[in-house]
């Protein structure tokens, strides 16, 4: 258990960044969030997946739609309550923790937020231990939960609850409800116990982010570069480094979809990387050949100062390192593949793990 | 009070699809659910608007959506039941009575489906006198009631419940979600007590639309035409005499679309008449210009027996009489206008009644 103070919000939010960087445009929209709400309603109290009680209801609170729009449509105090109270409406119980669905932008602080205005502790942990696009792309689907009660928000205070027939049904209704609220909303899922958060939480990982953060904002007085630092802590690998030379990126079917190519420099030089993105960077191409895959997790680093980029603010010109780090092994399971793996999101790749395939690229 | 029997099923059934002739494709998939229903569930009580008590719980069902789709996905029990008992859950008081949210095709008789399962009676009356294509097309709406719920169910069992922040919202919400269950949802909003009832309801619309095919029924031993009948019951006027040339429809934003021609025939000749639909038929012109326009009701009838052709079941060749009617006064006020009238549905007109439009083209 620990009381969250305004610089582990700052790491969290650089963090964040780190582990899913598409969640939020400006990564920094959670932070103001967190902190005003924490300055109006009071200090939030972060406990461990052990600290957990097995009956208590633990919630997730996350913001859902194209990062585009979140940028432009900051949600108020009221929308980040009001599907976490008709969800409480709706079970009969109170919500005693609220937890991140995933880690990655303004995801990881929403639910700081909200603790904050109910005056319950956060769980660190989180349900995909990273960032990925789609609702049903959690621990809890893999470990064969059905999200019996989605509830969602918007900012002119429509709250809309689903009794989805499964987990696919619950990701295609509230996508559509997010669009037609104008492209995001706040949604509450997978309500559940400390039993069986026990078993289903990736743990720890708001410390994680929290732990990246503080690397990285600590980068000029370190010795080692915060960009080695962190492959370290995450057994990750450099893939590229280079230059962005073009981006595309549309808004379609509530997410932001698009491409960013970079040009190589210095070990790379004369070589082309490709990044295929869903709000989340999800396939990486050096010279058409793919040097990680979904679900294991791609990274675009600024080269100077290792501070996270996300898809939304990636720029033209920009001199970045992109990195990857593996999966939680949750993930690399059939069940998890066929999930967020290549082939749902239509590459026409089957999943190799990043360790194989950083192998391959070095013989 | 009275006992519906299979008679005045089919009579309704008939009848209703002159009041509302988008509503449903096949309005003969209306009268089977009912009939289906009474049979395995036993017969419904139809009770007048009168005879409802101040504090009765009413509550509208129906089907939303394209009627297009509707044919091709007629929706189990299971699925006319579940939005309703979602209302239930949600309010915490269960339905006294059900009632058709409009007279048009299916819609008049999913309640009839909904009250033989739940042992409960339907009110003789709707809200819409008529049926128009949108959700905040009731007069409970021009009232200025809100709907406070809004719950949709469909065959995969998904049900969602909508507390939307007004009449526009829960139309754009429902609408959206109706698109992405395939097209077509069972519906339940604007629960009211008795004493709102008695102030909206369009009372003994059921009973109306009963008379109506009740003459179309007996056409054969009639002495005088059922279309001349029907013309004086209703107040209605002729409009023109032809055949269906073209007939343009697609399913667009969860409605079908389109325009229908005719070429005139008797005194007709010569002539030529569109009609343009969402759903329902919303605007009549004779060589080009407008002869009945939105909320005044457009009908399609067979030359011969008089009997209504829906927007779905109209086909080329066919030979047809249009006729229309005056809407109830409450669609022909200020907000009733703004509510259904033609500039809401982008029709380049002003409203102008149906007898004014009649007179001068008589001049």
């Amino acid at each position: 258990m620990k009381w969250l103070n305004e610089e582990d919000i700052q790491h969290i939010a650089t963090g964040a960044a780190v582990l899913g960087t598409g969640g939020g445009g400006d990564p920094y929209i959670g932070k103001m969030l967190a902190l005003s709400s924490i300055k109006q309603y009071g200090p939030v109290k972060m406990i461990t997946v052990e600290e957990l009680e097995e009956d208590h209801f633990v919630l997730p609170v996350s913001g859902m739609g194209s990062p585009s729009v979140l940028v432009e449509k900051i949600p108020s105090f009221d929308q980040l309550k009001a599907p976490l109270e008709a969800y409480e409406e709706a079970v009969g119980k109170k919500v005693d923790v609220v937890m991140p669905i995933e880690i990655g932008g303004v995801n990881s602080l929403i639910p700081v937020a909200v603790a904050a205005m109910k005056g319950i502790p956060i769980l660190d942990g989180d349900a995909m231990g990273r960032a990925f696009p789609e609702a049903q792309m959690v621990t809890f689907h893999l470990d064969g939960l059905k999200p019996e009660l989605v509830t969602l928000g918007d900012e002119k205070s429509n709250v809309v609850s689903i009794k989805p027939a499964d987990g696919i049904w619950s990701e295609k209704i509230s996508r559509q409800i997010t669009i037609v609220m104008g492209g995001s909303s706040i949604v509450c899922d997978y309500g559940i116990s400390g039993k069986q958060a026990k078993e289903s939480v990736i743990p720890d990982t708001l410390t994680l982010a929290q732990q990246i953060g503080a690397l990285l904002t600590n980068e000029r007085t370190a010795k080692v570069h915060p960009i080695v630092q962190m492959l370290e802590k995450l057994n990750g690998h450099k893939l590229f480094k280079g230059k962005a030379i073009q981006i595309e990126r549309k808004i379609q079917g509530g997410f932001t979809r698009g491409r960013a190519t970079f040009e190589g420099s210095d070990e790379n030089k004369e070589s082309t990387c490709q990044l295929f993105f869903q709000n989340e960077h999800l396939l990486a191409e050096v010279n058409g050949k793919p040097v990680a895959i979904t679900p294991d997790l791609i990274a675009v680093l600024d080269e100077e100062t290792g501070m996270p980029i996300t898809t939304e603010g990636l720029k033209y010109g920009a001199r970045v390192v992109v990195v990857a780090f593996p999966a939680h092994e949750k993930w690399r399971t059939a069940i998890g593949i066929e999930t967020a793996g290549p082939k749902y999101f239509k590459y026409d790749y089957d999943y190799v793990p990043l360790e194989t395939l950083v192998k391959e690229a070095d013989q």
